[in-house]
């Protein structure tokens, strides 16, 4: 099964619901509770598929496991606010390894001023941490509301993060870009760029031109297939005035297409079709 | 490490937040934000330590991993709102086995009325799922206000549920028990009665005097510290009015003492005194 034919399912199967703002297949989910709005998400961050042991330090293993959630918080143009973790442990962790995977989370709760609520431990095979959250957010930025002409923005440089040190989710960027451009959609780069902005486009039903060259990518061979990123794809309407100014601060790599135009990649003067059916499989 | 010494550098490392009514250590978190408060909770559900895959239906995986958490909201008087799941998923599982995973959390979902919002779904060795969610309270019950004098109640029969059946949470109880009597503590017996019974002795600082002729257990041994029964433990003020109707709907299995009494079990005339220190090594 795909990830994409699993989200149908679940969309259909679940239900609509007067306090499910947005549900099931955005980067979080938003919900109303009495007069308050807010973001709800949880990511799994688990050894050997997402990380490995011996060349990861346990404190980057708390940091980047929490760091996942609030990229897609930033994602939503939110900010975290409550913070759990359930915590699969293998017995030959001690409480030593213990200490550092908090302290690594307690960094984050520092600098973004959350507050870590609960969670729950349990004996594992392998160590894995489920991270979930609360955020709160003025303005949701959803990733299906892209419309035919909007430019494709991304926030950094891709390619050159190493999969075991610490990164810095894309909050402070999010926050200045809900509240003062004209964004129609916002998407974080955890599973390669083509792939992120694919997910847009097949929740906005549209198509993508892009600029292969536009594409900032550092390092070596220019993969735009490379995940674990967390930089920001995000979309916005031509007709915001401060166009110029985004072009200058970020990287402005193509341009909304109607869905019967597909998604393409522009190199030279050669046009070539992604074909890329159900995202990951499971 | 135990659990309790965790718990506690926890509670030490985390510090305090205005908005964190009640962190960590509780059957739930309670958190304010804006106008509102709420429960926030996450529970592990894994194969080879919760559940056997050999002698559990899917079904009935998905309906203990999500009743779990609606027990726990119970244990504060709370009912659920949002749930969201992130599943560990073995590649031997098909898309017939995540259905019917997802219709024992709908069969919830349906019959107490919440939303599932989200999750996350990832590759796995083992099967687990994490269950996360929010819930709404009118009056949180804690578990560390217990009082001298009070009474010691259990909600229903203990030893009878098989562990690889559906169980109901006891959330109807919990939300009458909440509103129309002076409880001072309450939790569910998700790792036996003693175990629980003591984790609220512990935090209230205080002993307990329990009856073990009047704890109604069924099936065979009389297993005081068989766990996965999910019924309520609570402690009552004396100068609640309702005492008497408490006892005919209830079991009324004994008295809260002051914290230098210990726990002790009475049988005949003979007092053993309990002995947990910091409950179960993880």
């Amino acid at each position: 099964m795909t990830e994409l034919s699993w989200v149908d399912y679940l969309k259909r199967r679940t239900g609509k619901s007067p306090d499910v703002l947005t549900g099931i297949g955005d980067d979080c989910a938003w919900v109303r509770l009495g007069r308050e709005k807010f973001l709800l998400k949880s990511d799994l961050f688990i050894e050997d598929v997402h990380f490995k042991l011996k060349n990861t330090s346990f404190e980057v293993i708390g940091q980047r496991a929490v760091a996942r959630v609030l990229s897609d918080f930033a994602a939503c143009g939110g900010w975290p606010k409550f913070i759990g973790i359930s915590l699969g442990l293998p017995g030959h962790l001690n409480k030593k390894n213990l200490k550092l995977i908090l302290s690594g989370v307690l960094k984050l709760a520092k600098q973004y001023k959350f507050s870590l609520v609960g969670g729950d431990t349990s004996k594992s095979s392998r160590l894995f941490l489920d991270v979930w959250g609360l955020g709160t957010v003025d303005k949701f930025i959803a990733r299906d509301k892209a419309k035919t002409g909007d430019y494709i923005f991304v926030t950094g440089q891709l390619g050159n993060k190493p999969f075991n040190q610490p990164f810095r989710p894309r909050l402070e960027e999010a926050k200045i870009l809900a509240k003062n451009f004209k964004l129609t959609s916002m998407i974080d780069i955890s599973d390669g760029f083509i792939i992120d902005l694919c997910r847009i486009l097949a929740l906005s039903r549209k198509g993508a031109c892009v600029a292969f060259a536009d594409v900032p990518v550092t390092g070596g061979r220019k993969d735009l297939y490379r995940g674990e990123d967390y930089e920001l794809i995000f979309t916005v309407s031509p007709s915001d005035k401060k166009l110029t100014f985004l072009k200058k601060k970020f990287y402005c790599v193509g341009r909304i297409m109607p869905e019967s135009f597909g998604c393409k990649i522009k190199k030279g003067n050669k046009l070539s079709k992604i074909a890329l059916k159900g995202y990951q499989h499971f």
